[in-house]
């Protein structure tokens, strides 16, 4: 580390990883990205064209035993994630790695034993909304008791209906972790950052009704679960892929002295369009426009940790209870009865 | 008068009659609508099959003079209002007058008198957005201090798009009142009420750019005024007939200490539509709609007035206020000039 | 019935009571409230000083025997509907009662025959929401195909804080229908309505976490039940009891093309307030505001169908259902098990 | 230029000095914040200290003619911009100004012809409201023609209250430009901007109700202005430095089929609280917080106008309309009468 400035590299650039990539390289004052990895050889000529990297590898290994790199930025695909932590804080580097943390109870353990092992390195999970403005904001309400203790939490995770067709099509091919693990796992980790509870048993309920030809291919695009917390608090979770407005992202937390919504109606901008079909405002359409500012901080925090010393306030721990409660809701709705989560 | 109902012949069966008889007959209990009268013979059809009056009168003076009808409610074209207030209160009866008094000023002054004449006739002028339970609302808070003393209000009244073509048809062969005499006389009642304040200059700038066929016919689509009321008070008026998303009646009251709006958004009930236009919320398209409570608590305030002995909150003062300011903003449309009002 | 005016007895004038007594006197045109029947003597004297009504009765059975009555109001204890409502049909009256139709399913049935073997008679159960004209105009939306197909519903019903400390004390004497009877029967019979599907399983969840001394007494302040309905439709219900910011009835249909949110907000009416606080949107205090028109327009309805001799929109079949979805979601809340409904 | 990397040196390091040096230093990954100039010792330590400045200066003079330098960025008094824009050109330098070009129409020309004499430097004007998200995406709706014409615009912009009090002892001080100078000159652009249209007469009101010792201070708390336009286009600026419940900035387009709104209701973020009070939305308390991507985005397009060689789409002769329109408000406040603004 020169003059303070961490010097990273970033494993996976889709369209998650150039968001990173880009705020890497231009919003985090304390960040160098300087180094790349990707078995795909444009993603490696995007790497040097656009993101100015020095360094460019095919081979996650090489990478992790760079002596210039610090830190390691985790954008792969979901089943990686935990073999390339490992990897990672092994190699004595610091580590982000975008959510879930994987989808695989035994994986998710050693990551916890390895991170143990290395408690000087950095290591945070990718629950971005936590690093939002506004769940920022409702945090401090929440934590200044102005709504009293939380009874209830609700909250929905349905992606825009523009990606469905290609989902079906997606769907044809290979499994999606299920419509709760892929939805539901951001939601899940609010509930728990909100309550600092933990989740008891759920049950879960889905339908096709949009997409009938999902039924056939095992997967889910509307969903609901019903989940009982410690102390009885309450948890409504619901999951789609089919919102025709938009990317619906919405919060309520319920408190015995008031309640709290976020994004209760997805206001894309504070532009309010008065034509022939009313009032209108318009909506945020994906999670990039959503999250933009939560993409920046949570990478900017991760700076901050790594140069303070500091541990990360999204733990390991954090992984494993999200994947779990997600996966006891996929169970829950195969078998159609109420799943105990530990 | 018997058993305490108040026997009402009703003037003036168009639209707005329409809407005012049918409450008459149905929503006020202390009220027996049992005459009519019209120069329209099917009006008088309508008052005999719908309304089931009992009498119906093509003359004006024989109903005034029928000795069974305690109380008038004049809904008849604008330039008579002035002389059939007059023939009632002398004929002894109470008087309810859809707005405008009048556009005379000598006229007016005349009512003035023949009310002053008559003080235990109650006489009550149609400023029926007092009546509206959102305004009602405002103005206790406003009475109750919590938005401090009023420094400025905002008023719209726009009618919506949809009677445009017809309006242009009907300047081209008779004379509207003009623009702010049509639209905005409510809002400067809204605004007198309000403040306790009166008029004192004004002046108003006006435009037909989405109908340039009103320029020839001397009529204006879009106007607004700005007027300074007593104690230097801000008076801002907003008027139209183009409004793409229905009818549009908005009041802002800013105070040294909080404002309120009223109507700020034209909900039309409370159902919000998501769709693929984003969020939506439905307007109110027209008077009736929006106005609806309001047309009936005027009248059950006016059945009140008369069986309580107690005088009209809205008196014949308002009636050439109102009149006397939308007459200084259309010459000052008309002269490009300052105009003062008394 | 004399010039098609419908004499009406009314049984019960609590506040309810009083409420209907109200409509059925002034804002019902067809419609002659004569007689109310009660065991509390100043609800006796209420009904002649108040509602001029010109018979009291003490005794039901008299009241139903009077040949004058041709129809029966009943707003009295929930326990009695089902009794007074078969001698209401067995004595030749219409009958409108208010919800619930009953807390026992063997009654229920014995209503249902009771009904089936007097078809003339109008037979109509109070679930005044459907009257609402935001309710209705979200219907007419979900009719015309608009918003697709219904995947899932979620329905709030929360009543304010300000009735639970009355509501403890009352607890601690007698018991409430529970949670779910007490406040989700409206929101089941809207599911009903809106998917026109039957609930098959339902699993609850409740806590007491802002009186926590309604555990003891068996009762409960915040629930959740999910609801798998036929073809996989699902419903999420939220009732409470401790509404900070008034009476919370809030209702989401999320459809394959479309949502509708009816109440999101509980606006109270159409006036904005913004002070230090921020922007605030008053609310609705309590139902009797909030459904105002719900209450004289579903009165207005059953006068049309007796005149007309058409059958009631609601049956005595929506009534039983309404109480046996509650009933479920009691007892899974009790057993802590999904639980079918038939 | 290294690396097309802009050199920049900054002028004035207070409250908005600082929040552009920190955006120039952190978020615009072209420019390189080498140097700082002030007379005021504690803001070079600043730069030093917090900014990592190589260079600082207390004689602008010598910053301006450092051949390292490639920008100069302005942020100093108002009576001083002027003259430091004509010296950093001379000079070879590009140049960006905040706001307000200047109070001396004289003075304005002369930079006018200055920025002529340069063609090659971009120079440009701090109107950072063109770059904000929410009036960027109005502004593309707008020229979509989904408004159709423009026939009125009517902008907000009132300071919270909380700055009343020190401001009030500033005024006993010193003379400020004068409320619509300070206040209005963003509406006036934002007008010019989105009409495409100049301001040919304007006629202004105000008052001091909320704080009557600016009377003799000679000062305006709230104010109004009407404005005609070319075309007959119609402006409304209200101007207040009071508001209760933040920092209100508001801006409504009407045009022939509809309507825009930006920042209708002052929304702070994406949270709602439902409590006593009712519902609230909380508001945005200050212009760097509301604004905060704006200012990013101008450095931003400065930067790129830099490298790519491109004219600033904000030009002197924004800034000699802004003011001038301002000073005519002014104007026509003091004397009461309706002033032409060229």
């Amino acid at each position: 580390m020169e003059n303070n400035r961490i010097n990273v590299g970033i494993v996976g650039l889709g369209r998650l990883g150039r968001i990173h990539a880009n705020n890497l390289r231009n919003k985090i004052p304390n960040i160098n990205l300087i180094a790349a990895c990707s078995v795909v050889d444009s993603e490696l000529d995007y790497a040097k064209s656009e993101l100015a990297c020095e360094k460019v590898f095919k081979d996650y290994d090489e990478m992790v035993n760079d002596e210039e790199i610090d830190a390691v930025v985790i954008v792969s695909p979901s089943s990686l994630h935990c073999n390339q932590i490992t990897k990672a804080l092994e190699a004595g580097k610091h580590v982000f790695c975008e959510k879930p943390l994987g989808d695989n109870i035994e994986e998710m353990e050693d990551v916890k034993a390895a991170v143990a092992a290395h408690p000087n390195q950095v290591f945070m999970l990718g629950f971005m909304r936590r690093f939002d403005p506004s769940y920022q904001y409702a945090k401090e309400i929440v934590d200044r008791g102005e709504i009293g203790e939380i009874t209830l939490m609700r909250c929905y995770g349905i992606d825009p209906h523009e990606g469905m067709a290609s989902f079906v099509e997606f769907a044809k091919n290979s499994k999606s972790g299920g419509l709760f693990l892929d939805m539901a796992v951001h939601d899940i980790d609010l509930i728990r950052w909100f309550t600092g509870k933990e989740f008891k048993s759920v049950w879960a309920l889905g339908n096709n009704i949009a997409y009938p030809e999902l039924d056939e291919l095992g997967d889910t695009e509307t969903g609901a679960a019903l989940c009982r917390l410690e102390e009885n608090k309450i948890g409504i979770l619901v999951s789609g892929r089919n919102s025709a407005h938009g990317y619906h992202v919405e919060t309520e937390i319920i408190g015995t002295k008031g309640s709290l919504r976020i994004s209760n109606l997805q206001e894309k901008n504070l532009v309010t369009v008065l034509n022939d079909q009313g009032v209108i405002r318009p909506t945020s359409q994906n999670f990039p426009e959503r999250f933009k500012d939560a993409f920046v901080n949570e990478l900017e925090a991760f700076s901050e940790y790594i140069l303070n010393g500091t541990p990360s306030s999204i733990t390991v721990e954090d992984g494993i209870q999200g994947t779990k409660v997600a996966l006891a809701c996929g169970l829950s709705l195969e078998n159609n009865e109420i799943v105990s989560v530990n």
